[in-house]
Order: structure tokens, then sequence, then C-alpha cells
């Protein structure tokens, strides 16, 4: 009987018309019923990624295409730049590791975004890099990284210019074309509105000509086998159906709405949410807020506490911190399915889990000044 | 308005009490509500595995199990045996390939199951071997192969024996311990009555000790990431939460009916399968025919057209032959959530479009020994 209430940073909620088609009775593959809504789909991703270039899709979490994204560009020995400002960032530069590639590390301290200049100088000094990877919204601590100066810069040399997505697409402005973005990968489980399970990756002309030249092994992951997929509408291996088919579903939605009112209602939500964090005394955490995920700072003694209780008690699932940030900071997020009515649940619940735990604050008053921003814009 | 029968060797239908399930609100995969879910199914997947052992699940295809099968066994350099009768067989050694692994072949015409013997002298002959690579019900074929047999040899060696089980587990008897598999991989859409993107792998303590000298990259499918999700019950990604709640309800009805019951359906289907191929002059394909999946063969200038007629006429899925056996067979499916009324449409539509393409048939022949197969056993 407990009622849910999903204001994590993926999985995100549903919208019911895209869970009742992940619902209904599976159709095979290999049909001319399947290729017409995976043609509609890649056309849809298009739309999304804002690009021009391919849109694939592969079954995975988000961590398989970034694994795919350095499979498929590099070989052992080569060097590449990593611009990581948190968990998520560091990723790239764990799985290049595991491939015997070389990483430079531009990164920035958790919180902060990374230096577009300092990208620059290392690629500077070291012109054998072959790409830089980094984050779009670094979902771990609520960053959002500036990818059109970054992208700006990287397009001026041979290097192409990697991003993971997975957390901000679709709900944060991007432009993965005019900001010069040469690989995007993203996952379904975020601003797409959709279970996860499904995963996408976009190469400009530039990155697709790096693929060439690839040596690090890949069989299941291979750009080859998805690119030769797009045109004939035949994945190379069985795709997640039922995900093909939700998503067809979500992006009819999203495309009704618009991705431009899409950011903005992000935005809204993001704006709303940090007033209401500073309203009862919690810090915003980072330095360059994103519109995805908000977070903010919470009192050490209770901090690992809050999550919990706001879920058992009131079936609100809020996130917490990862890694050195475990117990230090919550995140509330605010991208796919999640509305204004949900940030406001959020809020006025937070309050009454951090009464519960002593913390001193005036009831309401978060509500309060979510609703301002909420009524005034 | 088109009503669809799905009698492909995957995706399989779904019940409809489990695509609801995968049509719930979906929850977070951090919350003790999905680990109570997450134990439950790792303790029914043992049961339908017929093993001890652990058994954990990837977000990917069934392939992409398959791939992680060598990359956490091997080095490169290493050298393997591939025992394959098909297509799917087949890519056991192109995997390796990839790899940089020395594939020893004990390979056996497509329809024919492969030599427990002929794997045994190449052992013999080449003690370096680390693992033999072989698959269960090949699907492209419809041939069961001797898992028991090969296991009682491989188990005498150092090697470990790797089956993929993709489509023949829960469908076809299979005990993963009793007949000394050591690693078995499987995926979702047959069987497991699921929709595709979940897929699972189990591994003995011999291969597990087996995977602590492999030095092949890997991070997205690295089993040490996964064995201590299985301690924890927190995935090591963000697993496809849908298809494991789904997932659960799939393995209560699964244990309802009892493993044996399922095996038993299983092959009185195919036996009626082969009857009724066989009442209308189709020869069956498969020397050693399994329980899943009946292949049987059509005359080549009929039977590119079968399978796109039968689909588009009468809404029947099913599949035709994969890579030389295009057009020289058909293969219909009988796992998972197919039932003996669904085998009797499958028959009965096919001599329709039989009749329509001009092949002589006495009609209701084939309906009839299929219904003599069913009312007498």
């Amino acid at each position: 009987m407990k009622k849910h209430y999903l204001l994590t940073p993926g999985p995100t909620p549903i919208p019911p018309e895209v869970a009742l088609k992940e619902a209904l009775p599976i159709i095979h593959h290999r049909t001319n019923e399947f290729a017409v809504i995976f043609k509609d789909v890649a056309e849809g991703l298009k739309y999304l990624f804002q690009t021009k270039n391919d849109v694939f899709m592969t079954s995975s979490s988000g961590t398989g295409t970034m694994e795919s994204a350095v499979v498929n560009l590099l070989s052992a020995g080569d060097e590449v730049i990593v611009a990581s400002s948190g968990n998520f960032g560091d990723r790239w530069a764990k799985i290049c590791q595991v491939y015997g590639v070389t990483v430079h590390n531009a990164n920035a301290p958790w919180g902060k975004p990374v230096s577009a200049s300092e990208i620059e100088k290392i690629l500077k000094t070291n012109p054998k890099v072959k790409a830089v990877y980094t984050t779009f919204t670094e979902t771990s601590t609520g960053v959002v990284n500036d990818i059109k100066a970054i992208g700006e810069i990287v397009s001026k040399t041979d290097a192409i210019m990697v991003v993971d997505a997975i957390s901000g697409l679709v709900g944060q402005e991007f432009h993965m074309d005019d900001w010069k973005v040469d690989v995007t990968v993203s996952g379904s489980q975020k601003g797409f509105m959709l279970a996860p399970g499904l995963a996408f990756v976009a190469l400009s002309d530039k990155a697709w000509k790096v693929t060439e030249t690839s040596k690090l092994p890949k069989f299941y992951f291979d750009y080859k086998k998805y690119k030769k997929s797009l045109l004939t509408s035949e994945t190379p291996f069985t795709p997640p159906v039922t995900l093909i088919v939700a998503l067809q579903e979500a992006i009819r939605m999203l495309k009704e709405k618009g991705i431009e009112n899409v950011w903005a209602d992000c935005r809204l939500l993001a704006k709303a949410s940090r007033e209401g964090m500073k309203a009862i005394g919690l810090e915003i955490f980072a330095e360059s807020p994103c519109d995805v995920v908000t977070s903010a700072k919470v009192p050490e003694e209770i901090g690992g506490k809050i999550v919990k209780i706001l879920r058992e008690k009131y079936g609100v699932s809020i996130a917490g911190g990862q890694g050195d940030l475990k117990g230090k900071i919550i995140r509330f997020a605010h991208m796919g399915y999640i509305g204004k009515a949900d940030i406001l649940v959020g809020f006025a619940c937070l309050e009454m889990v951090l009464c519960e735990l002593g913390y001193k604050l005036e009831k309401g008053k978060s509500v309060a000044a979510v609703q301002e921003v909420l009524l005034n814009n």
C-alpha cells in the first residue's frame, strides 16, 4: 500500500502511458512492424540529441556505452584527457586504465566544474592526445560542465570530444552539433522517462574516422555492427524490444512538449530546488549547479539518516552522497517525469524528517521558497 | 487490430501477469524493497539453472554475456576449443578471435550435434586448452548437444566447460551442477518468458578460480563487480529494474509449475511439432532435435516466402533459416509461454500458406498429427 515518490537521479518515474507500452504484447524484432518503430525512434533520438548524426542504441546500462566509447575509439597505449570532477567522471579514467590507455587528468575538485583552459593547456603540451573524455552533468555532485567551451577548444585540434550525457540529456540544454561534441553517450532511465536497460550513442564524422584506427578488442559493443543496423533496421543482437516500443511513446510526448520547454521546466525546478534548500539553511554543494539534480550540504551528524527516513516514512526517494560525500550531501533530481508537485512533496517531507532529526527549521519555509519561484516564473 | 502469435525462438510471448509487473511504477535499485526482490530472483535463478552456484544478472542481450564469459576467463594467446554446429556456436569463435584467443574447432556440420569424442581428442592433444565453449540448444538449427557427455569429459581435465544455454534453459532439461558445467550463460527472452535486455551467468568454483588469472580487459562485464553485488544486493551499475521485477513474477509462475513439468511440456510440444512437420512432408532438419525449437526443411522455391506470408496474412511469427540455411528451413519455437493451442494455430496457418504457395498437402493433416501427439501423451 506504500505510495512512492521518486526524486532520484535515475531511475526516474515513468509516465503511465510509457509504462503501459512496455507491457504490450511483445513483437519480434525482425519484422516490418518493428522496423517502423525502430526508424521512428532513431529519428526522434536525433532531435533529443540535437544532432544530424545517427544515434544508435545498445542493450546495456549507461556504463556499458561509456565503455563502448573507449573500445571503439582507442588502441592500447593511446593518450587521452579525462576531465572529471566526480564519481562518473572518474569512471572514464577507470575504464581507460583497464584498456591500457594513458590518462592525462584535467580534474577539478568534486563540486566544481572542470576547467576548459586546463584542458586546452594539456592539449597543447600533449599533441598525441586522441580524445577528451568528460561529463555533461556530473550526477554525483550536481555540477554542470561547460561542454560548449570545451567543444570549442577540442574541435580546433585533431582530438575528439566524448561526453557522458547520461544524466544531463533531455533535461539540461544540450546541442551536440552546435557544441562540437564528437561522441555523446546517454541512457534511458533519466530524462528519457524510461526504465533502465537501453543506452544511446551518437558519433560525428570526425569520431567515425577515429573508430577506423581503433585496435582495442570489442564484439558486443562494436559500433560497426550498430552502424549497419541503422541502414537495415536489423539490430545486430536481440534488442530490448519492450523498452524501444516504450521509448517511441516517450519521444512522442517529449516532441509534443518541445525540447526547449523540457529544458525550461527542468531549469525552473532546479532554481526552485536551490531556493528551497537555501530557505532551510542547506547550502548548495555545486559551484556550477546543473538543471537535472540539486545537491545540498547537510549536517554530518544527521546526513546519513535523511535518505533512509524520508523513504521509509514518506515513500520519498532522494539520493545521498557517493564516495567521500556519503552522509555529507543530499540530492534531489528534477529531470524526466518529475514535476512541480513532486518537488513540493519532496521539500514538505524533507522538512518533517529534518525536524525529527533535531535540525532547527521553520516549518513550511522551503515549500514557500519553492512556491515563490514557481509562481514568479 | 492485427492479432499476433509469436512462435519465434526469442523473443517469446510474455505472460500478461509478467508484462503488467514490468509496467508497475518503477522503484529505485538502492532500496531495501529492491534488495528483497533481487535476493528472491537470485535464489530462483539457481533453481532454474539447477545449480548451487550463484547466478548473477547483466543488463545486456545474450551475446553480451557470451562476451563476458570470454573476457573474464581468458588472456590473449590462450587456447580454447569451440564446439559449434551453427550460427550461435560460431559466435563463440568470433568473440574469441577478437580477443586474440587461439581457437581449436570441434565443429559439426549445421544440423548435427557436436561430438564429445572429438572434443576429448582435441583436449588430449592440446593440454594447454583452458576452456571448451559450446552451445546447449543451437537455435539456428534446432539441434541439442549432449552437454552431460561433454561435461563428463571436460571435468576430468583442467579445462572449464562454458555453455551458451540462452535458448535452451528453462525449456530443455538442464542440470548445471550434475552435468559438470562450469559456466552457464542465458538470456531473458526465451524460456524465462521475459522481454529481452537481461542476461544471466553462473560460475562453478573451478571457473571462479580461472577468472583470477584472466588478463583480458573488462569493465562493464567484470564478474568481480557482480560477485560483490550478490553479497550486498547492490548492483554495480543501474540494473534493468522493471525486467528484474517482472522476472520475479515469471520465476514464481515457473516454480509453481515445477521445472520438471516445464521441461516435459516443451518436450511434448517438440514431439508434436516434429510429427506435424512430417505429416505434411516436411523433413526434420536437426539430427538430434532439441525441445525448444523445431526446424524443418522446406522446398527452396517457396522457402523464402513462408515466414513473410504467415506473418502478414495471419499474424503468426515463426523463424526462417540463418546464414546458408536462409530460405531452406523454417523454425517453430515451443519454449516459454508458447502452449499447445499456439502450436495448433501455427500448423493450421502454415498449411494455408503452403497451399497458397502451391505446395501439395492434405488440409488438416499436420493439425491432426499434432492433436494425435497431444492427446496420447
